[in-house]
């Protein structure tokens, strides 16, 4: 690939013209606004002036409800040789297009599976991708041609092809991303109206359970918009689930030993459903979580208080996989849970230790 | 206080066992299991001999369902001046108490804020408490003498007392620990039986409503018998704007434009009172959380690689809030977000980049 357009700027187009330019392709960055567009170009994403001729790879990263509209239009010019979008649904725009009777061969639909907190082409970083699933959603009749560009794209922006039917990454998004966004914000309005002693009770638990529900709605409205069908079943299943659980628990309520044997029976396997769940969820490089050992270590509120527990863990030639720092109601001190290979836990707390830290038991 | 009997020497009993024996205290160690007890006064905890005489302070440390029978037996046989619990729930074991007829003056239920993922006297340590909230339920009769032992016990586990009705505690807890617990494990769940493809897709958002999935339903069990009513009071309110959700979805599928302009309207007003929720859950300190910046640093997977990274922000003089490790599917290399106040930010990226430091913009 040495040439792409990319239409619209904002932080995944704006990335990935970032991640192609310094691979050496010429980037011609357009969008409906031309000043980000000029951002997007003064960040060295390419330039924003027109192409001459035709393009390789026409790159349209524009929300879900404008792709069919915006790669009509492209295609009807014929810009490019291959084109694709980006956009987190890909049912939707798929039917968009047939419906405009448009020849779909010289298209791909995909779905990098990055974002941040911000947007625009200010957040926008050529390694925004890197590691990071690239959902392809390629026909039978896309050309082999175009496959090749979008993955030579997906290499070049250093991330993870993954190739799935339009529809069945719809359902996919829904079933990790979009109905847990939803559950979670449906978790935290129930604080919205909380008695402020309620809420100061609050620990890491419901803290990481609420977490993405304190995202910006904006953006989620276009996704779930885009979605709505998937995302529908989905939460009517955990609806249905939901019934059983206030049932189990309505049992548990009862005078009758019998029923509250039955109401602990239901709440039982709801727990180990939700067990069963949770251990697939992938953790490191995307394999089945490991169990590692948590090194809880007491910090207090300084700077390089962190750093000299990492330092000190360095010397001991222990990797730490993962940390958490949970800072306790009132106090200025804090407590690091240090995650590291359970093998290695021991003697990461006695270097610790010795060292002058106080260790958790 | 002098004196103390712990009965029930699980992880929160002998915790508290060892801060008081470390603060000088005499600690009689009992459970059910004498192994128990036995293992608690080898870890330092106190003694397995009886005490001779009344003691200042009983403990009832067992699980909820077994709380009002233990310590009504305490109480008739006249152990100590004051007793007092730790069970997670509080208005049960007050009215079988009740019901027992017996003069409850001498007595406070209480709850303290803590928890591991492990249980059993092994898994105990003298810090358990530290600058957690530990909620006390004193009723009008209580004691004043009573209610400064529980204070003083508190104070001893360098815990944060908290005072509130036992029904209120009860409410509350079902909402910041409970009703959460649930939902994350409905959500998992349905996880259990998805597509491989699928679950390849899940990112840190999901991770992070599924983590309390993880846990053992054991105890969850006797936790959820124990406070029926409000959880499954809060899981119907779910269940009520879970059905808005939905009809909310199902509008956006419509043809019709004003159909999906409810939709959409019912969508961001489920976020946005998520959002409304979500900032209320206490971060750093017990108050609002703060806004940091994160400052996103690749890193490959290598010993000492976060060592070096805290020793580089440690010299910048940076304190670090929080600390997430994301690690990348099937790549080697992972992403640390250091999160810091706002205005550290860049001073930070500057001196990590100084040293090398491949910095997310």
């Amino acid at each position: 690939m040495r040439t792409a357009v990319v239409i619209g700027t904002g932080l995944i187009g704006t990335s990935a013209a970032l991640a192609l330019a310094g691979r050496g392709v010429t980037v011609h960055l357009v969008d409906h606004d031309p000043a980000q567009a000029r951002t997007a170009a003064a960040l060295g994403a390419g330039t924003d002036e027109p192409a001459e001729g035709v393009v390789d790879l026409a790159i349209v990263a524009v929300p879900p409800a404008y792709v069919a509209g915006t790669l009509a239009d492209a295609m009807r010019r014929g810009i490019a040789r291959g084109y694709l979008d980006v956009a987190s649904v890909k049912g939707g725009p798929r039917r968009e297009l047939e419906a405009l009777g448009l020849d779909l061969t010289a298209y791909i639909g995909t779905h990098p599976m990055s974002g941040r907190e911000r947007s625009g082409p200010l957040a926008a970083t050529a390694d925004l991708f890197e590691g990071r699933p690239w959902v392809l959603t390629p026909t039978r009749d896309a050309d082999t041609e175009v496959l090749n560009q979008a993955l030579e794209l997906v290499a070049l922006c250093r991330a993870v092809p993954v190739v799935m039917d339009a529809d069945a990454h719809d359902r996919a998004v829904a079933l990790v991303s979009h109905m847990p966004h939803l559950v979670s914000g449906l978790v935290a309005a129930r604080l919205e109206h909380a008695e402020e002693s309620a809420v100061r009770l609050c620990g890491q638990g419901i803290r990481d359970v609420t977490r993405i529900a304190g995202s910006d709605p904006g953006m989620w409205i276009d996704i779930l918009s885009a979605n709505p069908g998937p995302v529908a079943d989905l939460l009517t299943e955990v609806a249905g689930d939901l019934e059983e659980t206030v049932r189990a628990l309505r049992s548990l309520e009862s005078a009758d030993l019998d029923k509250r044997r039955d109401g602990a029976a239901g709440i039982e396997t709801v727990l180990r459903r939700g067990n069963a769940g949770q251990v697939r969820v992938p953790g490191k490089h995307g394999s089945a979580p490991k169990a590692y050992e948590a090194v809880v270590v007491m910090i207090s509120d300084q700077p390089g208080e962190l750093a000299r527990i990492f330092a000190d863990a360095g010397r001991a030639g222990v990797n730490i996989e993962d940390v958490r720092i949970e800072h306790a109601t009132g106090q200025q001190a804090g407590l690091v849970q240090l995650m590291v290979e359970p093998a290695a836990a021991p003697a990461l707390g006695a270097a610790l230790r010795e060292r002058g830290w106080s260790i958790r038991q």
